[in-house]
């Protein structure tokens, strides 16, 4: 089943303990695709990019199965760019430089060869920007997910809360469950980020792993304990890519299967930290992937009967 | 088979989010004869109050099935006292009163009737006390596990490194396992602590689980989101009890059991938050901790195949 994802192209300054990177290629959108096209191939991508974007980058998501009909090329503006410092203790990081460049009036056309897409991927962006999306389409997608962060809780709470009514399932961080709720129990957290409209939540806790919360239902996925994150840079967008990308490949949208959706996420995003960028999610292979699921699952396995 | 608990029992006052305690019954040892008595019968416990610990609380563990031949009275002082306050994350606290009193010059005698038990559980106490058993025992227990906290690597690092040296599963907390090894990566500080002696190494992370490392394996034990942590004393305590009990009464020392172990602490310790002090520990059966199992169980359970 195909997928539209909507998110930022862009460039990033990276520095971490173990090194900088120098205009490297990131951007939500593009971790998504990388991500979502170790599933499926039917991605089509929503995004802009200004006229400093590599061209081989955009054949090299082409080459993986990527439709670029509505990734807009602006020839008159630079890219998105952003760059950013971990601490030492890599879960937090200082934000240096932001220009939005082309990002700054970006308004998403959605073309008719997207309509009918079954699984709709909002990275995080301006909740005005995810909205049109969803307003564009003629037919609902069966499944609208939507990632987002603590900035647009500051700026732009009542949009943000309009186009949370409208999605299936929420990926926030656990502080950004806390900020959106004003609870300071995830579980409260949670039942209060249901009543507002999704009916899947899932809180990303990094090292800590992640939960989905439906009904009165939650689940926890571990996080692989990791010798060293390299670079966190993109791992929660790799995650989404991941999760929407095995529910279209399986064309399941159950809890039950979303656990496991959940999974493939957290293998890709162990995969991500490995290396600056994206270099890792275009290095591995399915039998990779195979071979981390089962890492992942080994880790939680034991005995049922106590 | 039987365990020999090493331990305070002591008074705390407690101050949370959610109210506060009075003089109520509390000190590691306490929190581990409470949970390791609802697995086995043989608790041997070794500790000392003042002439102000209450009988009936001596009765009731003696009740459960605690030996008392080492838990020393003295009756012109005081028990050990602790006064905290928590924060509302609930994960960090300030001490407000510390008074040693009986643990001042605490110096436990091992009685003959506890020679030759099978198992040894060093709550937190200063290392020489903790070594001072271990030297005292004419049969080395099959498994011994000590529990500390970051004063102890302020104030008594090479002390604590040798009865470290001594034991065969250590458990600590995230921040301490990166202070004792000087490594900010959890992989990285469990290779480091491993190579110091234990062949066991138990991180406890509170509301994100537990990490069980020995030799390259790793287990990823997760945690019962809760709706409210109403008191988090003791709890690490209750985890040490239950995981020792648990061990005791299988007789099985492998590290597919220690994840066993491991649930079983964890399901006690998620009793043990609910209410203040051990009020909770004293209220619970069987069926409610088989049942709360059961719910750990499900909380990570997937289909193996994606």
């Amino acid at each position: 089943m195909s997928i539209i994802v909507v998110g930022s192209m862009a460039f990033d300054d990276i520095e971490t303990p173990f090194g900088k990177s120098n205009r490297i290629i990131g951007g939500a959108g593009t971790y998504i695709a990388y991500a979502a096209t170790q599933f499926v191939e039917e991605v089509k991508q929503v995004s802009v990019v200004g006229y400093d974007f590599p061209e081989e980058e955009l054949k090299e998501l082409s080459r993986r199965g990527v439709e670029m009909d509505a990734v807009e090329i602006v020839p008159d503006q630079k890219s998105f760019f952003w760059a950013g410092k971990y601490h030492h203790d890599m879960n937090t990081r200082d934000t240096l430089v932001t220009e939005l460049n082309v990002l700054g009036d970006f308004k998403p056309v959605i073309p008719e060869s997207y309509q009918g897409a079954e699984f709709l991927m909002l990275g995080n962006l301006a909740p005005s920007v995810q909205l049109s999306v969803i307003n564009q389409l003629v037919v609902r997608p069966r499944l609208i997910a939507l990632d987002t962060m603590n900035f647009w809780m500051d700026v732009a709470l009542p949009e943000l809360e309009e186009v949370i009514s409208k999605v299936d399932v929420l990926l926030v961080n656990d502080s950004e469950a806390r900020q959106l709720s004003a609870q300071y129990s995830l579980v409260k957290a949670a039942r209060k980020i249901l009543s507002m409209g999704p009916r899947f939540l899932i809180i990303k806790k990094g090292e800590h792993g992640a939960l989905l919360f439906h009904e009165n239902q939650v689940f926890v996925a571990p996080a692989l304990p990791l010798d060293e994150v390299f670079d966190p840079t993109g791992a929660g967008d790799t995650f989404a890519g991941g999760f929407i990308g095995y529910l279209a490949k399986t064309g399941d949208i159950s809890f039950e299967n979303m656990k496991k959706a959940i999974i493939a996420g957290s293998a890709l995003a162990s995969f991500c930290v490995e290396k600056f960028g994206t270099t890792r999610l275009k290095e591995i292979s399915s039998f990779d992937i195979q071979d981390r699921v089962k890492t992942f699952k080994d880790l939680t396995n034991y005995e049922t009967e106590l």
